[in-house]
């Protein structure tokens, strides 16, 4: 048997020796009680795996009655998957025995590496530096190990029972206890998970290679990721378009969201996590759907592992209660979902089954009210004429009783149709478990999940565009800038807004004054009330140090301004270069905007939109894009904002203002690309002034050791502090 | 027995002999298979009840074994309550000779009222006349009943077999079929319902007076409610007040809180809901927890009823798997907890009991890892020295394991502290049920349920203030503002601002021009840029027929302007009495709020504030109050805007002008209540000047009909339009 046999491919490396062995050793492999390789041993061999395996013990010559020998190099015949677990001393010596025996991948379960400090640090970068040498793949160290339930491959010391049946959805995590916690939390739930890897610190395979590996495995339908760090965010991407290419759902849970989970975090798997917030953008970006929980994680996977997909809003909702019934619609509307009024002929059809007296609604939701238990019969015959219904997309009904005639009714119209249905029980019978008919305990749970399918269903995941690198253009932007050679913060104003202006982006006029009567010509050359600002260098915060005025509609006012700043100037701007003031027009906007780019920890240059002006801390209503994208991905990130309501009130955005918002923020992803020296910039407020948009002010930092040249270092050097 | 026995009392009048009845009629008790009556009576004697019980039935001897009698009037002997299940046409006689024997309360779950049409609507009309006239209290009618766990009375139909404990939490709700669901699903959960009350149509007891009898029940700890309609929000505040003065948690789920929702309800009970919004922020007022889910209720109810407070935000987290303690850490961040790092002194405890090799982390989360298997004694062990320390408030263990050394070590640390505790496990053994220890299949649902304790435990619920009703006050507004005898909206800002200013409310000050050599004079005087706005009685939409010209900086453009708006105010102000053309000064601001009341159709008027300008309807960013209100609950609602980012931010408002905005909040407050023909108000924006407030516009509609001196008529009409 061969892993091509099962369907396994491995698209960014030789991961398939590692994942889907033809022979399997376990070094650490013993009879103690409570010896971690004694339990991956067992696992291992309680699974249906059919290839050889090889328990190695340096003492034991049987292990749990299998022959064990003393080193991997003594073992009979080709070792594809190595499984170890043996005192730290002893982890290199173990690697370069496998090395020499040409191993293809091993699952390290040992612990005590980078999490356990400064020795333990040391000895991972060991470990990392022999695997790279040897060409071997390593899932671990610090892991719980894997299975593949292609090959019933257990190389794991999980101590609950796995699932023996390969199943639809697979778990993807760093922490291996979270696969002990998990798994048998994902099949009580009925979603039993078949395949799953824990990476723990990633020395090598990471969640983002697992997920990009299990995604192209015909067996796995519903990809599940648990993600504390993301060291590979182009791996992770690569997976995301891959999963919508296949139609996977993808679906993740970040760790580390808050700093006390951070914390918790790198103590655990001694990983730094990015920014939350840029995390959901990026998923939203790339269609990948993005849980807070583990209990939504499992109520999506559930209903997604039904594999039916929902096309249309609409959910015909049948209850006997009508306040179980308010609370599904409420939630329906919570879910972004709709509960259509019946046609009257169904309605009709809907009344003649529902035994009289009836009192309840035809509408939808249908109550059947307690006339159902004077025929329980009628609530499959109700049940069956809604799935038949065109207006219906799901369908959504409430069991109240689990006796049979109920069971079996709902699970004769689940089979007879197609449609996605969420079942609100109390408990999930078990003929409903078996059959895969997803239930919920809670409206908003089954209502969710319903959602998830939706939106998955329209989900874009647009794969990144060609990126029209112009070297020219980032040229003279750093001519124009001045940034070759800058050390530190880039505060001159004017430089930043020269900036945009090489990418296309409109910013402010200025005229610079160097004495008060040129300020005062400036101003009538303006005309209308004018800005006046000290333009230095390497000067941040100039309002506070009284460098700004603002709104100055007179002559006499230009004067007493110009002279107030140069006065400030001279208390405060001591060694910097003050050229003169700079006399702008004031420009009044009712909605000020921003623009912006952050360089996330592991995602890289993000680039952000939203409210600006002093909201810009208040509101904090702001969207993001991973570069390089396109206008369509700008279009619907802007339509996120606010509910929708920046680019759909009539008092936000109009269609041309949304088109010209995108394209910035387009120019900016591709500013951000082109210049990797910039740390940040933020470009707040940004107007629109006579139909066209206007920068009216802007903040650049730039890394001098970037701006020298070494293109990307600092990114390189973050990422590389990470998995430390 | 009376009911005084068991500590019932009635504050809002005589709902003892209906809720706490000394004998029972069942009037439709019949043997007859899926009768409602019948299972009433059966559900009657099924239970402990120790009273009289009495089956009525025109044509039987015998209902279930018991004597039965033709007429209630038969009936040997006094009757406190009837449970009535008839035929409509029986209705009324019913009730007429209830009243005869003087009967003292009624459950009514005969359907067919105003849920069905307008004949149903005039039968409940009879039916409220008739117990009104006998003074008889009524539950229903279309209700499911209720039941009184001191007393062991069922008076209801449920399916379901009911708890007999008489248990801490209580339920009251409209939908009969929701305690239907309810009830099993929260057996299910471990929080089981001893009393419940379902009010159906709410002809006479509504869910908030069920509530408001609910909470001096000395059994009753918890309670929860499920509202689909308010007609009574004075009971519910008075409920929630006298909640919070009993430190009795009050968990409300609001149905019908969408569109969807609402038509459901209106379907189902005839309701008509109030706004989401206002529900939700007068909850926040008076310390109710509002949910959004069943489960969510069930889970808040679960952490209350353990009867342990948590008075301060540590957690601490024990697991053995870090990436579920990543988890935790997360939630409970996210549910506002903290998860202090331990002392080093118990961090060293800690380690001497964990057994070795260990690469986990004491610091907390502890986690344990793997190592917890080589002792399991150790995990209680751990736990029990967590809960003893003072920087600990509580606890919330990982259940990973449900073998009896985990469960008993668990059940042991949870015996010896007083501390609350959150156990995440997937299934909750039966010994932590049993000993309502509250265990949670999901790190976020543990830490929310924490949260909420937290959270209720700092809940501040002030009782309204004296409200100082100033008629002087009113009268003289209603001068300025020209309100009374006005009739439909009045559009003048003028008015408008004089309005405010006679609350005390600063306004910009404008200069009536009627040439434009007066408007030149007034812009002259004001100094600066102006704004020009035609001033017309009765006109709404002013800027959109050109009536509004802004930012005018010189003599020239102010003539124009006035040339403008005369010529706009000819050609569309046709029937509009043009009094000229009002000069402002314009009011730069960088950040623009609004004020402003609406009529809730639920709680009558309500305060709201928040972000104004454009950002009004882009934003959404308000909370709002019901008056009478203080300054104190004035400053706490502004603490919640946009997440504590209005007043916590350096760019938001300094403590002297949210002194101002609170001053305002409650003056709008005292306006809107002495003031009821003001059907809404808007005052945007709403600025600081010089460091006091100031209002740029306003825009006040007035009914014209409670203007003519019939005070509160309008909202007494919508009351009762709502329970037709």
């Amino acid at each position: 048997m061969t892993s091509r046999n099962v369907g396994c491919v491995d698209p960014s490396g030789n991961l398939d020796r590692l994942f889907c062995p033809r022979s399997v050793a376990v070094i650490g492999a013993s009879d103690t009680v409570g010896s971690i390789g004694g339990k991956a041993f067992s696992n291992l061999v309680a699974g249906d795996y059919a290839g050889p395996v090889y328990p190695v013990n340096a003492r034991a010559p049987q292990v749990a009655g299998h022959r064990a020998y003393p080193n991997v190099r003594e073992v009979p015949g080709p070792v594809d998957l190595a499984v170890v677990s043996v005192p730290l001393p002893h982890v290199i010596s173990t690697v370069e025995d496998c090395a020499a025996i040409g191993v293809g991948g091993i699952v390290m379960l040992s612990a005590g590496f980078a999490e356990s400090g400064a020795e333990g640090k040391r000895l991972q970068q060991r470990l990392k530096q022999t695997v790279h040498d040897a060409g071997i793949r390593l899932c671990g160290p610090n892991c719980a190990g894997f299975a593949n339930a292609d090959l019933g491959v257990r190389a794991n010391f999980a101590t609950h029972p796995l699932p023996s049946s390969p199943s639809g959805a697979a778990l993807a995590t760093q922490s291996g206890g979270l696969a002990g916690f998990g798994l048998p939390a994902a099949a009580h739930r009925g979603t039993p998970i078949g395949w799953w890897i824990s990476t723990g610190n990633e020395v090598d395979v990471t969640v983002s290679a697992a997920l990009r590996y299990l995604v192209e495995l015909a067996s796995v339908t519903v990809l599940l990721g648990f993600l504390e760090s993301l060291p590979d965010p182009d791996t992770f991407v690569a997976a995301a378009l891959r999963a919508t290419e296949l139609a996977k759902p993808l679906i993740v849970l970040q760790g580390a969201r808050s700093d006390l989970g951070a914390r918790a975090a790198e103590s655990h798997t001694a990983a730094i996590a990015g920014s939350t917030v840029v995390f959901g953008e990026v998923c939203r970006q790339y269609g990948v759907i993005s849980v807070r929980s583990l209990e939504e994680m499992l109520d999506v996977a559930l209903a997604f592992q039904a594999d039916r997909r929902l096309e249309g809003a609409g959910v015909g909702i049948l209850t006997a209660s009508g306040g179980t019934g308010v609370m599904m619609a409420d939630a329906a509307a919570e879910a972004e979902l709709t509960v259509p009024v019946l046609p009257a002929s169904l309605q009709n059809e809907l009344a003649v089954l529902i035994p009289t007296p009836f009192y309840g609604s035809t509408h939808n939701p249908v109550d059947m009210t307690g006339s159902v238990s004077r025929r329980p019969e009628s609530f499959a015959e109700v049940l069956g004429e809604m799935a038949r219904s065109p207006d219906l997309d799901a369908l959504s009904p409430v069991l109240f009783h689990a006796s049979p005639v109920f069971v079996q009714g709902l699970l004769g119209v689940y089979r007879g149709t197609d449609k996605p249905m969420a079942v609100l029980a109390t408990v999930t019978p078990p003929e409903l478990m078996d059959a895969r008919v997803p239930c919920f305990p809670d409206p908003w749970r089954a209502m969710r999940a319903l959602g998830a399918l939706y939106s998955h269903a329209r989900a874009v995941a647009s794969a990144s565009p060609t990126w029209p690198h112009r070297v020219d253009r980032a040229r003279q932007a750093r001519a124009r800038a001045i940034l070759a050679g800058r050390a530190g913060p880039m505060a001159d104003e004017r430089q930043a807004l020269d900036l945009l202006s090489a990418y296309g982006i409109g910013v402010v006029e200025e005229i610079l004054a160097t004495t008060a009567d040129e300020a005062v010509a400036a101003f009538a050359e303006i005309g209308g009330a004018v800005a006046l600002k000290v333009r230095a260098d390497q000067l941040g915060h100039k309002s506070d140090l009284g460098g700004v005025v603002l709104n100055v509609s007179s002559a006499g006012a230009v004067r007493a301004a110009y002279a107030q700043i140069m006065s400030a100037a001279r208390r405060s701007l001591d060694g910097f270069a003050v050229r003169g003031v700079a006399i702008q027009p004031m420009v009044a906007a009712s909605l000020e905007l921003a623009i912006g780019v952050v360089r996330d920890p592991a995602f890289g240059a993000v680039v952000f939109t939203g409210l600006g002006g002093v909201l810009i801390e208040i509101v904090r209503a702001r969207v993001g894009l991973r570069p390089p994208f396109g206008p369509p991905s700008a279009h619907r990130a802007l339509a996120r904002l606010l509910d929708g309501r920046l680019t759909g009130s009539p008092r936000g955005l109009d269609p041309r203002q949304q088109a010209a918002l995108a394209q910035a923020m387009c120019a900016v992803g591709e500013l951000a690309l082109e210049l990797p020296e910039i740390v940040s910039l933020d470009v707040n407020p940004l107007v629109f002034r006579d139909g066209r948009l206007c920068a009216l002010d802007a903040l650049v930092v730039v890394d001098g050791e970037v701006a020298g040249g070494n293109r990307g270092a600092t990114a390189d050097a973050r990422a590389q502090g990470r998995t430390s």
